[in-house]
């Protein structure tokens, strides 16, 4: 995923850029005097899925998809063993003697508590240079300078051109996964939650229920929102109605407070469509009967019975539970992209931004996240660069808990999280330098 | 409009309510004991176009739609020949004498200065009073408390039955204009913003280009959007991508930053589609030389060649200029409802919630609306029940102008607005009750 982010991005610095048409080379020519595009990471997480949806098991796909951590945890062979270990959840992080992440950017993860055999986040971060050059068939030659491109025309500002550019990444990465599923067996799908830097604004770049936000001066601000059957529930309805034949004649694109019974055809019953955000009442007809294309609240809401989480790359062969339909039509893979202007204000060391995978926020509110920072932070020099993975660290131990009364605990006793966790925590003004 | 809303409200607390199969009797049964719902007002204006739309004069219409003003007018035969007097453009309101309307809302309109014979905007204002009854068949009996409606199952507020009401009054409203062009040779489509005041709060639901702003203490609280072909461009796209058959192959659902040239087949230019915000390069095609269904900018965005406005009622026959390709499939009725809730603030009596149609806003921004009140209403004493007409009265001047180098101009020598003008001032915490 960060290979086709970077490739982008990458493309469009250098060339003013068409889409690449086959996966690049990661390794970019480097230049000193072309601005780098600096993709921080890319954790991603598996959709949450209820009844039978399979992430394959890495053992049964080809070795460029085999089991692996992040490379810039340097882990031994032995390692890698104690990463894998779902008994002792120890928490991994660079190590202290390597040579640091972008920015002194802090990074900690840890492995489930048993629900799969590997961990299935995967995080990357990388610094790549590229080189400008000269302008291909009649694009403008520099559409970084944030002028409109077209003189009279409608203004296509740089930053619009670093987000298509993402957006675009997202979906030929997924267009890539549907074309090497057959080769490789490779099944499942997952999210990606993706940072771009680049000319004094942070990019980023969401699918899925991973989730970042800003921590500044204790203010919290949100960079990205979660894809759910609830919060997509008019997109996923508009496309059930505009194209029933997706729906099987197993769904109606309807919603209802509950499930219809039989015994109540001709009944007047509450229901709300794809354009109506009230409800109403409508007479219940024969189809109404079928099962809602959106069903369930809060954690428990699930797009055609099946899956959680509506936005993400892969799932191509996803299908209903005890059914041949698809669901992947209803998936978009498409990112909401949010853009931050660090230029805009002054910050200190304490400013931080916080990407975690849905691990994390299980258990972990905004402002639980907002006073970890606060605690952690304020007990080492400003000016130490260790302070953000000792703050990633905390946050994912304050997520995992303690094995107590045979369960992962929380200091309230209440059940830690028993997911995969990975945590980013990118300083926007510290030891680091990003001018 | 009115009936339509007050019917679907009414229906909805008064009986738990399916939405009324047909239009009702604009007289509904006084109670004491039941709330009042309050809408107090409707003013459309017809839809921006461009090229040949045509809203049919008055005259070619039966009576009941024939030409009139609000009846809380109380226009004379003599005065109704002044309001529609295109060289004088008197501005008209209710008499100081008559009736006030409730909570001593304000009033004023002024006709266009010649681009249609009559006035086309249409207001109304009243106060209904339900008699709360009986549940029907399985319904349940008391919504209007708030809770939720199926214990265990999703909860259903009372606000979300007041929306959805609300909205499917949008919806039947465009449907019986539908079914009655035919007997009444009706052509043409308007926009309408309905306010709805019940049990503490206010619902203003709007679908087109009229726009309300709350004014409280000097702050501008926006109480609609605007829909045009720009802020709606991903949901006209998405319907033109999923529904090409509606493109006639005359349109293309991208969008691009100018018209692509049939020499510049091949080459890659800057386009976005319906998942995009940003902007990526594609490879010139054939389909692409079509004409965009979404072009241009600010007020010179339009659909399919055609209409600036992209939500609103009516305009069932609009064709694409020189083409038989139809319009509405693209147009949607169906509203924006936003909620105010008056108990959770202490409203003083300059506290006003602003509604206008298009020709106030076409040259009166927010602020200067918010500059307009705070004068007009601190030259009267806060109780005096006539400084909200007063102040309807200043906006619609302000936005006129007066006649000066053969045009309406305003004090800076720009021109006045050309258009019909309809303000309504509603007080929040004026002399009027709604307790």
């Amino acid at each position: 995923m960060l290979n086709r982010v970077r490739s982008a991005v990458a493309h469009l610095v250098s060339s003013g850029g068409a889409p690449p048409p086959r996966p690049k080379s990661p390794d970019l020519p480097n230049s000193t005097s072309a601005p780098p595009a600096d993709p921080p990471q890319a954790p991603r997480s598996p959709p949450a899925r209820a009844g039978s949806g399979s992430a394959a098991p890495a053992r049964t796909v080809e070795s460029r998809a085999s089991f692996c951590r992040p490379t810039f945890l340097q882990l031994s062979p032995g390692g890698l063993r104690r990463a894998d270990d779902h008994a002792g959840r120890a928490v991994q992080s660079p190590p202290d003697t390597g040579r640091r992440l972008p920015w002194s950017t802090g990074y900690a993860e840890v492995i489930n508590s048993g629900k799969s055999r590997h961990n299935e986040d995967q995080a990357c971060c990388e610094v790549v240079y590229v080189e400008g050059r000269r302008s291909v068939s009649g694009a403008p030659r520099e559409p970084s300078r944030g002028q409109s491109c077209w003189s009279s025309q409608k203004e296509v500002t740089h930053e619009s051109l670093v987000v298509g550019a993402i957006e675009n990444a997202f979906q030929f990465m997924d267009e890539q996964m549907a074309r090497e599923r057959h080769g490789h067996q490779v099944e499942g799908g997952c999210c990606a939650l993706v940072v771009v830097y680049l000319l004094g604004k942070v990019y980023v770049a969401n699918a899925g229920d991973s989730r970042a936000i800003i921590v500044r001066n204790g203010e919290i601000i949100p960079m990205s929102r979660e894809f759910t059957p609830e919060t997509e529930r008019q997109r996923l309805q508009m496309l059930g109605f505009l194209k029933p034949e997706l729906l099987g004649g197993e769904f109606t694109h309807l919603e209802f407070p509950r499930r219809v019974q039989p015994k109540e055809l001709g009944q007047r019953m509450l229901y709300r469509d794809q354009n109506m955000t009230g409800w109403a009442y409508k007479k219940i007809e024969l189809e109404d009967l079928r099962f809602p294309l959106v069903c369930g609240e809060g954690k428990k809401a699930r797009m055609m019975a099946t899956i959680g989480v509506t936005r993400g790359l892969g799932d191509h062969n996803l299908r209903v539970c005890s059914s041949t339909l698809p669901i992947k039509p209803f998936l978009s893979s498409f990112p909401e992209v949010r853009v931050y202007d660090l230029t805009q204000y002054e910050h200190c060391p304490d400013d931080v931004l916080v990407l975690g995978t849905d691990g994390l926020w299980d258990v972990t509110s905004d402002c639980e996240v907002a006073a970890t920072v606060d605690r952690v932070l304020s007990a080492y020099e400003p000016n130490d660069p260790s302070r953000y993975t000792a703050l990633a660290q905390a946050l994912v131990l304050g997520a995992r808990g303690t094995p107590r009364d045979r369960g992962w605990r929380l200091p309230n006793n209440k059940l830690g999280s028993g997911d995969d966790i990975s945590v980013f925590v990118i300083p926007l003004g510290g030891p680091g330098s990003y001018s």
